[in-house]
């Protein structure tokens, strides 16, 4: 049988009783320590109840050959930290011996996907999807940028992980996973994220010298500069709306540099953005549109009397109008959030007071460059 | 102190030597099992443990002042299901102690958030905002619909917990909240979800008998009436797209009444739907302007030769032409994803054709309805 066992968060002693008959029972028993860190006195203590425990790397279980015909004959234990499902790594082994029709077990254990949240006092409700800041891929940082852009418009928290390479000994410090978010937003200007965003960092989640501090990137920033964040591991979340017993809590829990914020206020739709600088600009050139009518009918009533064109001028007028219901929609579908639809009685409207220009070279866009939709 | 102890999802034996020691050594030990459900079983291992632990209600946690007034003289543990943080009331009450100044501790443990998740062979990162289906508020279960949206439209999976009532006896069943969210749909008519949506359930996750079924939502309704999920928890996950990784750890965890399918493809978004309606039907307005300026211009000219008249019809013409540019920057918009843009400019396009409508009283669009953005 293929026994996962989740050491959890607390280190050795946050071992379950299962668990802990399990790493006895077991014919074999491999600890992994590379998807997340596992302490050196963890694996000490776990030793001194089973001097045999291998410490394996990344290869050894994503090979995971020796392990599958060792769990064949007997019970094979494989340790981690946290819950060990949350590796995939440990998702495809689990598969690979189900499909060989191996036996499995999967003890879980506490996470730092649930653990640090409820510690900083958030709620597990409002936690959008969880994402993770590393080195050696920038790429995979741009989805987590605009994860926490989803996650903000969704008024969400994001809980990020930090790249750790246990074979270059190595963890992303909070610092250095700040400053990539902060380099994601100088490349993809989106207003996700700047030194004035509210973010908690939680260090060391379920260990005795747990910490958490919370505070505006800038203010982080500089107290990372002058205290540091202390040892590994370091989540950091980016809040999204927070009730008030959120702030309460985080009060209380953690030190705080800063007022929280509401981030998700300081994020907006790209159609919010896109309505409230167009709306404004359409209203300007219809009150132009409608001063090129006025004038135009006073030069033709005493120029000609010409029915024709005093029923072409109210036609015009009244196309003006339209314009002008359809903006009031606009800003109505606005406020509503019918982003949609605000913006297509917004292009509606534009185009019928461009409909001007075309029949009669006015332009009554303020700037060239406002009239064409880009 | 205060100390909140997660039992985790494995009951007794899940529970930590931390927790255990916690237990023996506490001057007062609580149990709630209306958060979450606490099996009796476990009740009854805890109480050969210790004999004096009392199992507490809703209103005796909410309340609080005799677990603080307890904890501020003595070490008093109150046990929960899962990691006692995912509920807003443990935090609540952390939030207070520490306010109080009195010493606190959070023994975490396994949650049905991870587990559940990581047993169906599902990845964490896909894991979009928790949602959960209630019988007692259908106010809520139209924004855990909404959820289920806003995550499929991220591609996220969707992890649903079902409403729990100890003190009536209550555990929402799987069918009565699937059909809970399917009468979202019928209201909400947003395409989320109906019988042929993939979903995952996952029942009594972390004990021996746990199962896992997947299917479609009708395939699963069916397979609730003739064999059920048996006894509860159960945990519902309305999947997003899948890896193939993912699908390949479903088929061997799960008992899979359908292929599974990416429920995100079945999604549009609002602006997705809108465009593609809206575009067609706008070229054929555009298709039938043209129509009636060919035919005018050729009237015109047989019958007077007018230059001012060759002008009006250019002019028309110009128009006309700017609308078709503008539909297919539309069409260009929507394919990469720029939906606001592509809005805004079907809005425009669709704003020039109708100034015909204003001007000439002719109504280029196939039905009478058609013109207006609603």
């Amino acid at each position: 049988m293929l026994i996962l066992v989740g050491m959890g968060i607390h280190g050795y002693k946050g071992l379950s009783v299962e668990a802990i008959d399990a790493i006895k029972g077991a014919s074999r028993v491999y600890i992994e320590a590379y998807t997340s860190p596992v302490m050196s006195k963890d694996i000490d203590t776990l030793r001194a109840l089973r001097d045999d425990v291998v410490e394996v790397h990344r290869w050894f279980v994503e090979d995971g050959r020796r392990i599958l015909d060792e769990a064949r004959v007997g019970d094979v234990v494989l340790l981690s930290y946290g819950d060990p499902l949350i590796a995939t790594t440990h998702i495809e082994l689990l598969v690979r011996a189900r499909s060989a029709g191996i036996a499995c077990k999967v003890i879980h254990s506490s996470s730092i996907v649930t653990a640090a949240l409820g510690e900083c006092g958030l709620h597990v409700y409002k936690l959008g999807k969880v994402a993770s800041v590393v080195v050696s891929n920038p790429i995979a940082n741009t989805s987590t940028y605009y994860a926490i852009y989803s996650n903000l418009m969704q008024m969400n928290h994001t809980l990020l992980l930090l790249e750790y390479d246990k074979e270059h000994g190595y963890f992303l410090a909070v610092d250095s996973a700040l400053m990539l978010l902060l380099d994601c937003e100088a490349r993809e200007h989106m207003h996700v994220i700047d030194e004035d965003t509210f973010a908690v960092v939680a260090s060391r989640v379920g260990m005795e010298d747990m910490s958490i501090v919370g505070g505006r990137i800038g203010s982080l920033l500089k107290y990372s500069k002058e205290h540091g964040f202390g040892e590994p591991p370091h989540t950091i979340i980016v809040t999204g709306s927070l009730h008030f017993t959120e702030v309460e809590a985080l009060k209380v829990s953690a030190t705080l540099l800063d007022e929280p914020i509401d981030n998700s206020k300081r994020v907006m739709r790209k159609a919010e953005i896109m309505l409230s600088n167009y709306i404004a600009r359409a209203y300007g050139a219809l009150s132009k549109a409608r001063e090129y009518i006025m004038h135009a009918k006073g030069d033709d009533v005493n120029k000609a009397n010409d029915m024709d064109m005093d029923d072409t001028i109210g036609r015009l007028k009244d196309m003006i109008d339209n314009a002008e219901y359809y903006l009031s929609d606009a800003e109505r579908f606005a406020r509503e959030h019918r982003y949609e639809n605000a913006i297509l009685a917004l292009g509606y409207a534009e185009g019928l007071i461009d409909a001007l220009r075309y029949l009669r070279d006015i332009d009554p866009w303020e700037s060239k460059k406002g009239r064409a939709p880009q």
